[in-house]
């Protein structure tokens, strides 16, 4: 695929503005770290914009969805100000092939909802205890360029199971957690003809975005997502409501049977 | 598990009151027909009762569904007048370990898309052309009970490929069309703690729960996604909101990362 | 299925003879003791034989086969002694649908490596840590009956990720350890006909067959595994070697294509 | 990946040697044609070598594999020719990370039967008629560039289930032939760190690998298949041996339990 891959970092970007920690942390908003890690590894592969739930339409625009190749999510404390039509947008796009990459608290979002048809809860706590990510899946897109079978947090909010999504079609990583827990922490779905990719680090008043490990594999995940296809959006089969015509002749029904 | 199944099926029933086709095939609505087959497989081990879309509620109250370990679906031209809270309950009970059974046309029932998260959509014809369902899963106990490699539906309407579902746990069945098509007609998933059962058959204006196979598949469905646990069920992690302890002791966070 | 189930466990039983610690724990030998597990929970609905390494064929001969519907496996310092002939014949039984249920060290067996296509290497640890194993599949069978999200042992062998397996067709544990590791620790694949569980727990020199949610589990397991199918055994596709007639009439290919 | 992927195309090389039609078909042998359809779609991201079963080692020495990348696999008549030491090297190399393309007959090559742990026995019947491939994985990269939602081949070999094979990781196409039956005719598969990719069409005695779609899939499969990773291969965890120092501390165990 020669073109770049058009990236569309959506942020709810409302901590920021509140909590003094995370607007140290993060002074131009997580999404701006977002973007430059995608950059920092995928170089020239990418065009990455932002979008923050504030701006109108949420900055996702019916134009600007067109244009995204990749949609990555991370909101928290205002999953429920996100207006059911954006959804529905958003839902509708990455089952014709837009990826989606769902971070963190993104959980709860209605589209990872929407998406996964359970609950998406999940157990937590806010320790600041150390976060252990194994990964069982090494020869993973996503896992590439990671240098040991795992890489560790040293202050994260805990995630635990159960994790109420449907089975991943493939289990990239398993957290252990320092307090005795598990936690499926990076998980890969398709649905329609779009791929998404969960990814559990990312807590808002921690410095995750700037760990080495995270910013790799989010990139990677972006990339991993993004669609392949060079040809047309071939939506016909999704959309199809006429009847069609057989390819091979058939034989005649008993006109009994059918009136 | 000693107890009974307790089967509903659940039956939009607007066809057989409109189509003289239909009612003919069906005198006492498809539903009766399920019932009989479900009950001539399994017996004593089931109790099934019915239930139809003009009910109050749809016949599915809390008290109906806090009773059913199993619902079978069947629904085609008023998919639209389901109202949405009885979507929710019924989503919900899936979630809490009720099993599942979509029947045919129910592929585009709202409670099915939910649960799916895609548009659950299509190719079709109505041809009464030949099906031949294959087994892809010999070892399931969905294909108990089969005498052969395939069985075969004599006069159906056509169901195609794209199937825009999520990639099924299971597979059980793919079908094979006079006219050109394939389709995979028997599909599990597991969504929260319950087990969802997909089978293609079932077309309003043939006799299909008539025949033996499609009447054994049936029957095994009910009783493989029936909740195998004899213990209470455990919804604290599904509705889990506040944060846990840790079980193990966790090291102190730098204050200045997490204010 | 009004049969019981066959169950054969086998056992290498070689620890017992030559460690005091694990005579003592298992006086009787471990396979003595999974036995009373399983017939503890499963009661009336099997028959248990036991069969070890040391027996004339290793006590699986055709006969004993042929009757079994389950076999468990705990195997550790004998892998090698177990003769080819015999892996032959447990993959070729387990293709036709016997079920198979793997025990901690059988990771390594010769058949489940047959079975996996895999190194089945893993990383371990032998410090009586505590493990905690959290169920990700709350309405799996194999779950059925434990009371809590987890249940926990006091001290075990640490086995840890990367586990070298084909990714689980379905994934029902994963352990926590104390030392700092995760690990897939109950998992479940369909071969041919055949389901297999693997079930981590079972270190020899612990006590781990007399804790009640092993004992349970295991149980569970079998009965999971057992072949669902009341008809004989279709095992005609699986050893198809003759050209088949086309069960439709097929055109003409062109003579120059095909000589 | 800046690199070039490095793929070997093996070809057992006996057929056009002893078959007038085939010879005519494939005068430099099936290789050949097969090594330009790859080049034709991937240019300068690849490049190809061939290796023929009559070669020292098959072609397929430690040198030769320790350069592959993708290894693509084509054989029939002599399965039981290839060496057992060569199929050890082989499967090594996948757990490794080498992706395998696996071709039509090419099911019950050695190695392939080795990474499922089936049998891989399926029904046939030569009968030069129509098959349809449906795609039923739209996004996925294997279908990157198929301008509809099936294409067919004239003339084929029929392959037909019961296909003996592990559940696929992922299912791409299902095919339909003109005398009855459905396979499951593109598959993949994760063993260890490698990617593996069955794809069906290919019988000796029709001009498959002329086919323009045919020759999409096969070099779309090469790039699927091949290893991301841009770090040197991890293979510590597959070849552990060796006992693992805690990484947290663990408490003590009671020594009576473990001497």
């Amino acid at each position: 695929m020669a073109e770049k891959i058009r990236v569309t970092v959506w942020h709810e970007y409302r901590h920021e503005k509140k909590n003094k920690t995370v607007a140290e942390l993060y002074p131009d908003g997580m999404h701006a770290v977002m973007k430059a890690a995608i950059e920092e590894h995928l170089g020239s592969r990418v065009s990455v914009r932002t979008a923050t739930l504030d701006e109108p339409e949420h900055g996702l625009t019916e134009a600007v969805l067109a244009e995204t190749d990749v949609l990555t999510w991370w909101g928290h404390s205002a999953h429920g100000e996100v207006r059911d039509e954006i959804v529905d947008r958003v839902q509708r796009r990455v089952l014709e092939g837009m990826g989606l990459v769902v971070l963190h608290s993104g959980h709860y979002a209605k589209v990872f909802k929407r998406l996964m048809g359970t609950t998406c809860s999940l157990r937590w706590r806010e320790a600041a205890e150390r976060e252990r990510l194994w990964c069982v899946n090494p020869g993973h897109p996503i896992a590439d360029g990671l240098s040991d079978e795992y890489f560790e947090l040293d202050h994260t909010e805990m995630y635990g199971e159960l994790f109420d999504i449907p089975a991943p079609d493939e289990l990239v990583f398993i957290s252990w957690f320092e307090g005795g827990e598990v936690f499926r922490s990076g998980c890969c779905w398709t649905r329609g003809k779009g791929r998404i990719f969960y990814f559990r680090p990312g807590h808002e008043t921690f410095p995750i975005y700037y760990d080495a490990n995270v910013r790799r594999v989010l990139a990677n995940g972006v990339a991993y997502v993004a669609p392949h296809s060079s040809a047309p959006v071939r939506i016909k089969a999704i959309n199809a409501k006429d009847p069609l015509s057989p390819i091979q002749s058939t034989h005649e029904a008993d006109p009994s049977l059918h009136r």
